[in-house]
């Protein structure tokens, strides 16, 4: 059965992608691939629109969240964390298990953080070091919004905004420097079009600083180390060698096509899957800033969420369920990355079919026509 | 050009591997993949020679010599430290980002360690939790003998013996429960002829009961966490997906051949390429316990050891070179994974011609007959 992964990560992996990714082996210290890493750095710096140099590793994003708690802060230091969905919850966790205290901002899952609530904290509390935050949340698919808290954090030479990107870098406009974001964290599953297995983080030169006071310990996410390491072209431990080949090919698509011609691809995407859920009598889950790399929906009364995803997978659709208290609640359907009209089509049909067998009075092609009315004008515009 | 992968990590990666790894992502919370992850925890546990869980990690394998670290000890607590190469240094480095006091036995680089020495240690100070060793030190070629240190350490309730055993798991016997290792890390770009990118670590259960009172900061390299996961065949966070599935081909034909197999043909190709280099003037580096994964050499007087390595890769053939101490007065060949005789011996006529048009003075055709004169004996035995 073909399988479409309509899933917010892992997504798709272009067949170009695959056939880089299974070139023989070359050695992580030869010179053929440190010209391979030189570029790779280069290209990673247009897509995080960033001068700074974007630090790889051999992790999953996770790992480079925790390198951005263990890097820049030290015991006993305090942060506020935006916490509005399942990975907002995991900045606490980590800032915890350091010895960094947590001033939590509680958000409805559904809803985007209130930029005056920010500033409130941080006038109420001037020991905030770091504000955490998810540029999309995932869980929730709401994008929070991160350029109006850089404008709050760049007036602070205190503090310093930490931002989860692993699922909006490359999906949407996240300028890294231009916006004034201190530390970006990206992964490689998302709009990357990568497996998962590379972790990235980039610094602002005033979150440098903060790395340079820094107690807390770290090794294998040594920000400082990695950063020599790749003035050297080179990465301080062994290298993930075979997805660093299918990212030189990503990045060189991605860098073709120009970012700006990718996120207005998603735009539309995005219009026409929430058109399409509309039209289809559904509400959005979002109840702020929809996400543009995923739509949340709410599953309709006496549908259960998890029911319409285990029944899409039957014809080989893939989209998400909901997590911990969304779960059965909402399905979430991801068009980032690899993803097409096509696709997008298709997975529409899919769930007008499924929901309706399962009880849910819906015309089929409700959702299909109103996605078709956005992908027909804008392709034409 | 073809290239020939002899270096000891990464090392190179069968086509049916590759084949298994550019199939479509499957999504690491779905039931597929969940499958695979059964079945690869169980063909982990024949590959350590354990009844213990293997952990998977998406990282290299100093992520799990980190995680060995965090997971086993607190701030305060004391580490006896072999160190008789690169590698045996990176243990006493975590050690010391830990906080955790160090007790170093540096052994002479190509020599192994006396496990009289850690006797002696352990007596005169009753306060050491943890013994770090390499079961095979990379940079030198040398095995430090774990059979014997398991036989000290199994005798004293308070003491751990960690392994890393990134380039010997797989390559010959290293029966973690029959020897009583307690803790054994991995990677699985060595034997396990994968590319770089995902770690692994188990635990005996005198380790799992360390990790209950260990108070250092962990959380994506959190064993206990990765353990709950895995009971439920996920991994705590996202998995590397692609890396898994061709670690299920790789495992499968492991399982399939068989150990004891395996390690055979690896002693075979380890005894031709030594008396290979014997027989063409050379001196082996390791003084004690030579490697059965590589073969590390003395660069003859006048010869650049750095020199033998770039002029090798001009004709596709990649060994390795010294590193730190040993750079420029060794060069290493390593005969592990995906590794057959064609390779060996082509690699050993290279080397010949090598050396002979580097000035040394050397009959081209002795090294390998020598080699072919263990290979046929063997073969036919």
């Amino acid at each position: 059965m073909k399988r479409y992964l309509m899933t917010p990560g892992p997504t798709p992996v272009a067949p170009e992608t695959q056939l880089a990714m299974a070139q023989p082996i070359i050695h992580h210290r030869a010179p053929q691939f440190m010209e391979i890493l030189g570029a790779v750095r280069e290209d990673l710096k247009y897509l995080f629109q960033t001068q700074q140099e974007v630090l790889i590793f051999a992790a999953t994003g996770t790992g480079a969240m925790e390198g951005a708690v263990a890097n820049t802060l030290s015991a006993g230091d305090t942060a506020l964390v935006i916490d509005g969905g399942k990975f907002g919850e995991r900045w606490t966790e980590l800032c915890t298990v350091y010895g960094v205290k947590v001033d939590r901002i509680p958000v409805e899952w559904g809803r985007a953080v209130d930029p005056k609530e920010v500033v409130r904290r941080l006038e109420a509390n001037p020991a905030i070091k770091a504000v955490f935050v998810q540029a999309n949340e995932t869980s929730t698919g709401v994008q929070h919004p991160v350029k109006e808290l850089a404008q709050v954090t760049k007036t602070r030479p205190g503090t310093i905004l930490v931002v989860d990107a692993i699922s909006a870098l490359g999906g949407y406009e996240l300028p890294m420097d231009e916006w004034g974001i201190d530390v970006q964290v990206a992964g490689s599953q998302k709009a990357m079009m990568l497996p998962p297995g590379l972790a990235f983080a980039a610094l602002s030169p005033k979150a440098w600083e903060f790395v340079k006071t820094s107690t807390l310990p770290k090794y294998y996410f040594d920000f400082a180390k990695q950063l020599k390491s790749q003035a050297k072209n080179q990465t301080a431990y062994t290298s993930a060698v075979s997805l660093i080949l299918g990212l030189k090919e990503v990045l060189t698509r991605i860098r073709q096509d120009g970012l700006e011609k990718i996120y207005a691809h998603n735009r539309r995407l995005s219009e026409a899957a929430k058109a399409a859920v509309k039209a289809m009598g559904l509400t959005l889950y979002a109840k702020d800033n929809p996400s543009v790399v995923l739509t949340a929906v709410e599953a309709p009364a006496g549908v259960d969420g998890q029911k319409v995803v285990a029944e899409l997978r039957k014809q080989g659709i893939w989209i998400a369920g909901g997590q911990a208290q969304a779960k059965g609640k909402i399905f979430r359907i991801a068009h980032m990355g690899y993803i097409d009209t096509v696709d997008l089509i298709g997975t529409i049909a899919g769930l007008e079919g499924v929901l309706k067998a399962l009880g849910y009075r819906v015309k089929l092609g409700v959702g299909v026509t109103a996605a078709q009315e956005i992908l027909t004008k804008e392709a034409g515009a």
